[in-house]
């Protein structure tokens, strides 16, 4: 990597994989959650991801590059981390507590991604990009914030819950 | 992972092996970083770090626990993507540029489990130890902000200036 450019591609190609792992991991998310809320927003969050893959397409083809992803050890682990908490917990509000805690680390992850990459296409003068990555940065914000406020409204109080009942 | 307080005891695992890793992590990047100012931040995070884990070691004791990590594949990966920006790049403003995004990328995941641990805290009744993870979790967003400003203050612009004078 000798130039912004060959630094832009890498992490270009980098959250390309990810996005694409996320799009098999998010609906074992949404079939897993026990509260609908949680369900839909894992959803949604699917069919945004699709739309997110497509502009990062886009950003390789104004880059004049074939899209293609390079591994990448943070999505992998974010992952593994929430196969973990699907292994160790049973349907219910734990569960969904600890599903919303990897979600927004996954969305957390991408926020850092998305906004390198952003501050890269200004400082390399790729502007015409900078729209479609706000766009996806924007969606990922959104996406994080809907899960803190499923967790902190509804979703913690009832796993609290659940340990005094029992 | 039956009650809230389990996956609190294994999201403060998880975030107490990330920390040690890290405080091996920063040492490296500092030294491999190229401009003063980064090699600072670096420096004075690690020694943040060291603070970090002790307050996490009083979150333990406030449970009646001993301090433990539990392998964390988040933070594997992200240490593993910084390994290979500094095998890939050479000492310079692109190195730096790739070193900023990797430490944020660190930092928001960060902030995501500090997050999920306060947030829990609260739910679970342990407001005991609310403050010390909140004073760890403001260093992390002060940390993040730091290494932005660097980057769009600096660095991309001399990456990218780079690229122009080859």
């Amino acid at each position: 990597m000798k130039s912004l450019d060959d630094l832009f591609l890498h992490f270009l190609q980098d959250i390309y994989y990810a996005e694409r792992q996320l799009l098999k991991a998010l609906p074992k998310m949404a079939k897993n959650a026990q509260e609908a809320a949680l369900k839909d927003a894992f959803t949604v969050h699917r069919d945004e991801t699709v739309e997110q893959i497509e502009r990062l397409e886009q950003v390789f083809e104004y880059l004049g590059k074939r899209p293609k992803g390079v591994p990448c050890g943070a999505i992998k682990g974010l992952i593994e981390e929430t196969e973990e908490v699907l292994a160790d917990s049973d349907v219910g509000a734990v569960r969904d507590a600890g599903l919303v805690a990897c979600g927004q680390a996954v969305e957390h992850y991408e926020m850092a991604r998305y906004g390198a990459l952003i501050a890269w296409a200004h400082a390399g003068g790729h502007t015409g990009v900078v729209s479609l990555l706000q766009q996806t940065l924007d969606e990922e914000k959104k996406a994080d914030k809907l899960l803190n406020d499923l967790a902190v409204k509804h979703i913690n109080s009832s796993a609290a819950a659940l340990a005094k009942a029992a």
